[in-house]
């Protein structure tokens, strides 16, 4: 009589066989694998999570469950908070937790690269470069816990001057859904010294290809640092009116096109300083949105505009220098409530206040809406022209002020569009506010289509429906992802239910 | 009875069929669709031609191809020279030439991109720049008739700032070869904006898949183009020794690093300049290599070094004029022959002399070697090392001088990494030189894979060998590849024996 077995206890008993250093966590651990932020928490926690410490070891765990037709959900180190941070997108899959593999492998000053792995979180490398004086600059996200990797493949922005992270990935090597193990680009050829030096091989680049998807499993990423710069500034203005947004952007984006030291251009609405600096109940109104009078209270208290715009500079000592007395003017020429500017030579002292230390102090807006507070984030590429972008923003605040709740907005110009992420900040705790909150965040996916703008980075629990926006000839964009998926991945091992 | 009728003979039918203006050249017409510098010019021209006028023809004969299984090599002018010319790796295959699909479909100065289809070349955009005065730069490579899509498709490079044209491609159009039509990116949204104007959409970035590939027909493609810069300079400087070069290679490399406004650096051996002005035949020697005193003749006839530095400036006017006095004074302290500065700013006169017209005069150097003169370029990338690249240019110099080649070679420097490519000038009419090409050029490809380099770029004959070198894992990236193209090419109906 054949004893019936469990195809996931069957799997578990071959990775508990595989001669690599695989933990295995099973039972109530299994709870860390969550959303801290889901809408809507799921009742069973994963059934298990496998911890390689190889790349070798995640193959192994990949061959093994293309045999058993097990399902994985990769992670980083599972901080992608505010899109659905490490819970998988479904119940049967197996989490594989890739953060006990954290080595930086490869840090080259003159060159200014690093190669890691997935469990190298932004702060880890950030701490490796200080250790080492080394004057190479890592640009920071508003979270320094979450992976390199992870920040970069779910195209997170940063700080930095490159502001776009995946831009600046360089060779990757990736476990295939079916099992196979390849580098790309120049790492393909043996014993290359050239693998984070060019970011293309012969043949098709395939880096982007492992970049919000779900074809393969990324074990190592080069990813391009920037060298200490002569001199850095940040100047910082605050504008009163909200309806200013327009005219602020096309003066904005006429700066940043005249400047070659202005890299990062971002304004941010006063929220995004407000909720670090208090919580929701300390105004009053727990349950309705802010009012106007409210609004203007808290701008009073911390001495903030309705916008703040943020100005950062990097270059040699000139160009800042022009760029700094460029943008200061600029600013005053538009009524600002102040400008602060500060500024950074590196021949006059050590330790630039500019380079952002990566943290967890970002995090603390969570909290804006209460011990259960969270976040959602509302992440649209728009185009760099100032009436779209007013038009959007006032859409977003009205679509959240009409469920109560407030508008923390940031848009950072790039060099032809504007991204716009919006923290929708709301009360776990409160069932209606979350069901308000997934009914408006469909409605505004559906709403920014009518315009042909659509999200750049979506949360997996609305992933589906962001994608299915970018529809052109049928939905042939989509097909070409499932065949590709098929090709990669053919038994399907891989991500269940990203796409 | 059923008539046997020739499977091309079916296509072409069908294809006469077709709701698409869609011109069929056969017979002796097809002799255009050759490569001019062949090594071993193949006997017989391809079978046909088609030449459609739109994307939804290219769909209609792909299409076609996949009922009757025929063979499509795409070509967008077919000036691919130097890496293969116009002609298919496959005698049995059909030529699809674009070039008849000739428009500029957008152009936009403030956000500085256009979107074109394959037939429009380089000197077509510069004209219609300067026809709408629009204050936009195309980076134009030395040959300003081929197609600005093949170009970047094929990883070509230029003198514009961007230097590596793939690198500025933002959005496709693409048949795969299954005969679907996708937009990749922001293309997929149904009526936006934002294709040219952001490169990924939501979910993997295409692009770079159908670069030196052979997954689809690319029918759009967006470039990004470059404002004219408040000034430009350029700076040149002769250095009379070989061995420099490595010193050389260094000294460049920091300087860049120290220079937002320097852009572009290139070393060019004086044959660069040399075959453009004179022939080989007027120095004598006409079968061997030319020998020292030759060289040196020839350096002192045109006022030339060994070596030409070219660094060129972009930006504003304090950058460029710091970058310049900083650069002049590097190249001084090298012991130049001598050194050559000129300077621009917008402000004070209209048509910038650095502007490079794309044009012919490029193509003078195939007649170095004489009427029937051709060159194949073998292209590597290299570490940003001056030894490395010395190491290189002695190997690639020393292995044409056996075989009495002359070394035609320029350096073209990136942030991390130098594109070498040496322009192998030979007479076609010597069977004997051709066939000493042919065996340098393998030699060359397996020399420098024992150093962990490859090539970027192969001419079609020699690709199966380079692209073998990328051979990490059991050619794991191959199989990659293979998948891909079994998944977007299932009837493998393009490019038949370019993969």
């Amino acid at each position: 009589l054949a004893v019936h077995r469990d195809p996931l206890d069957l799997f578990l008993a071959d990775v508990t066989e595989l001669p690599h250093d695989v933990e295995i966590v099973t039972g109530v651990a299994c709870a860390h694998y969550s959303d801290p932020f889901a809408l809507f928490p799921s009742e069973r926690p994963p059934p298990a999570a496998l911890r390689p410490r190889t790349a070798e070891g995640v193959q192994a765990i990949v061959v093994a469950a293309n045999l058993r037709r097990a399902s994985l959900w990769p992670i980083s180190r599972g901080e992608n908070l505010g899109y659905g941070g490490a819970a998988p997108a479904s119940p049967t899959s197996v989490v594989l937790d890739l953060s006990r593999m954290n080595r930086i492998l490869a840090l080259d000053e003159a060159d200014a690269f690093c190669l890691v792995e997935p469990g190298v979180s932004f702060t880890d490398l950030f701490e490796r470069l200080k250790r080492d004086q080394m004057r190479l600059w890592v640009s920071a996200p508003g979270y320094g816990l979450g992976s390199l990797v992870g920040n970069a493949l779910e195209r997170g922005i940063g700080t930095g001057p490159a502001v776009d992270h995946a831009s600046q990935v360089c060779g990757l090597e990736v476990v295939l859904g079916n099992g196979r193990m390849v580098r790309t680009g120049m790492g393909a050829l043996p014993g290359s010294g050239m693998w984070q030096r060019r970011a293309s091989g012969l043949g098709p680049r395939l880096d982007e290809l492992f970049m919000q998807s779900s074809f393969g499993v990324v074990t190592k990423m080069g990813l391009w640092l920037m060298p200490e710069p002569e001199a850095t500034a940040v100047v910082e203005a605050q504008f009163a009116s909200f309806a200013a947004l327009a005219g602020m952007v096309d003066c904005l984006a006429a700066l940043a096109r005249r400047n070659s030291a202005l890299v990062a251009v971002v304004v941010s609405s006063y929220l995004v300083a407000a909720a670090l600096l208090s919580r929701r109940s300390d105004w009053g109104s727990p349950r309705n949105p802010l009012n106007d009078a409210t609004e203007a209270r808290i701008r009073r208290e911390f001495n903030l505009g309705w916008w703040c715009v943020t100005l950062r500079y990097f270059g040699g000592d000139a160009s800042v220098d022009r760029g700094v007395t460029d943008g200061e003017s600029a600013m005053e020429a538009m009524s600002p409530i102040r400008v602060d500017v500060s500024r950074w030579q590196s021949a006059h002292s050590e330790g630039c206040p500019h380079r952002t230390t990566p943290g967890s102090a970002g995090l603390a807006n969570r909290l804006w809406c209460g011990e259960l507070g969270a976040h959602i984030d509302f992440s649209v590429a728009l185009p760099l022209a100032g009436p779209a972008v007013l038009r959007h923003a006032l859409r977003v605040r009205a679509a959240l002020s009409e469920i109560g709740l407030d508008y923390h907005s940031s848009f950072h110009l790039r060099e032809r569009h504007v991204l716009n992420v919006v923290q929708i900040l709301f009360d776990r705790s409160d069932p209606s506010v979350c069901a308000a909150v997934d009914r408006v965040f469909r409605w505004l996916i559906a709403e920014v289509a009518t315009e042909g703008l659509g999200l750049y980075r979506a949360p997996l629990r609305f992933r589906a429906e962001a994608v299915a926006q970018y529809s052109f000839a049928d939905h042939a964009l989509a097909d070409v992802h499932r065949s590709l998926k098929n090709a990669l991945d053919p038994n399907n091992v891989l991500f269940l239910g990203k796409d």
